[in-house]
């Protein structure tokens, strides 16, 4: 019926991923289907997130995808979708921080109340099944200290940051509390193939990448602010590697997951330049002031435990994802447009 | 249209009170009629929650109460709701640590969403009305030291706990980005005339003062803990000197609400017993194994930062508050079960 401790080998395990056709979600899996595990994702594509069937593209056969939202689903089908998974990713989000602002009910409804239903139906169908649980470095607000470690103090700066702490807190409580085996990764900026470019409501990379395709210009917002990026892939194994690693080492807990040193956002477009050869460049600009409000200004993680406790490390940097970024939506652009 | 800096005099001044048939939110009713201002009440009556008609004996007839819910108002309701009002009091919640742990959506919906929704209609509606958010030291978690200021690490220990820290983030978050000025306080153990005593739901001090009354004798689980306990005439006073004080001295800030030195549960339990004269004394028992798993331990909370920003003090102590309690229940009691 699902469910286990240790997961050695994802050949015929069972995996549902919420968000599945979503950027992060899609290539999870991708990287879980050619594991040989069953996956399913739950995808409802909404307009303004990161759904897209181009994410799905030489895969979409092989799973089974439901296109339902887990705000409309009653607690019977909740448990029904959840019974029998070895482990649940659970990447379904809002993510934009400034439609968070803009409507902060949906926000709280995908991220915290669709998350307990979530967790509530693991509680009750799938208890012994891994969570792997999408967090954010919002969690954190702006840092008082770099890098960020795990200790340092939450305090949201946006709505979106509220919610996603409620969301986590949730998972985290209900492996405290009632056994689940739960874990949270706290992303930092994730890039990559199958990323929305459309606009900058998942990553303002993304937005980046479009326009250097184009050959337009792009902006860059500050300019100064160091960040540290995660390549898609990178941020899947990392996935895989917290349901596989045993309870004991990372149940209960969240993690940040971080990368390779971080870089400014001046150096950071320099490199979309070179990787992408447009010749419209970048300009800067002042921040708008409705954003200001709820920048973080420079982030780092200090992803250390997470790296300890799983073996995990990053294996493609910043040149290279962005190399394989632009090889990906090269010939891909128009069905992200 | 109400809204205001500064409240140097409740005369004439509008007051809403969220739960306001409730424990605190009827003796907040009760403070501010006494210093004539026009109050309105929003309260549902749910079965299993503080309101009681009994709280508002005397005042019924000199304010305007609204038997609704907040989780059904839609938003031009809320905005008429709040408009107008120079200070919103939002003590509508759900209590319950063992509730919240067993219906945690219902939880969720009114202590996280309500809130949402209430903060929402007052940035439309009200921006300058004073807000203060009644919000719970359980947002801490079990204390990593004695006593707890408000820079202790944020560790909710239940569901409870989780949507009422998401709550008071969204009321502080819109003090912040824009500008409501909101304060939370973070309460300890409440208690005085008013609260539920007919179970445990809203705090155990309630059942034992009611057993106490009944001679028949009350549990003590544990009886080590070290607890801090604010009588709700004190409660009502900070709440109104939080929405009293220049916002430039508490908007956007959460304080910790304490009050005189703690004691221990049994030190407690015998005060209850001298204040009673009940001859049925009390038991010690093992703490409940679903009850251990989400509770605190020892709690004192460091207020100093609330008493500096307010010059707010505690009046009533331990001995003096049991007295005053149980003189009101002695002649209400059957109002109460």
């Amino acid at each position: 019926m699902g469910g286990t401790d240790d997961i050695a080998d994802w050949n015929g395990r069972r995996a549902l991923i919420t968000g599945g056709a979503g950027f992060l979600g899609s290539n999870l899996a991708h990287a879980l289907l050619a594991r040989g595990a069953q996956v399913t994702l739950l995808d409802c594509m909404l307009p303004n997130y990161g759904g897209n069937p181009a994410n799905l593209a030489g895969i979409a056969e092989s799973l089974d995808w439901r296109r339902e939202d887990l705000r409309a689903l009653d607690p019977a089908a909740l448990d029904a979708l959840v019974a029998g998974q070895d482990a649940v990713f659970h990447l379904a989000a809002q993510t934009s921080h400034m439609d968070s602002m803009a409507d902060p009910l949906t926000d709280l409804a995908i991220n915290a109340t669709a998350t307990l239903s979530l967790v509530e139906a693991m509680r009750r169908a799938a208890p012994r099944a891994r969570l792997v649980h999408a967090s954010t470095r919002q969690v954190y607000g702006p840092p008082q200290r770099l890098p960020v470690d795990e200790s340092h103090p939450l305090n949201p700066p946006d709505c979106n940051g509220v919610a996603k702490l409620a969301g986590e807190q949730y998972a985290l409580l209900y492996a405290r509390v009632h056994g689940l085996p739960a874990t949270a990764l706290r992303l930092t900026n994730c890039y990559g193939p199958r990323m929305r470019v459309k606009d900058a409501r998942q990553t303002f990379v993304g937005v980046w990448v479009r326009l250097a395709l184009e050959a337009k210009p792009f902006e860059v917002w500050g300019g100064d602010q160091l960040r540290d990026f995660t390549y898609a892939g990178d941020v899947a194994a990392a996935m895989l590697a917290a349901a596989a690693a045993p309870p004991g080492r990372v149940a209960g807990r969240a993690f940040n997951l971080g990368g390779f040193p971080p870089v400014s956002l001046a150096a950071l477009a320099e490199l979309v330049i070179a990787a992408s050869g447009s010749k419209a460049g970048f300009v800067t600009r002042e921040f708008p002031a409705e954003r200001r409000k709820i920048d973080i200004g420079s982030y780092q993680a200090d992803d250390s435990a997470f790296r300890a406790a799983t073996g995990w490390a990053p294996a493609v940097d910043l040149a290279a994802g962005l190399a394989e970024t632009f090889a990906y939506y090269r010939s891909r652009l128009a069905a992200y447009l």
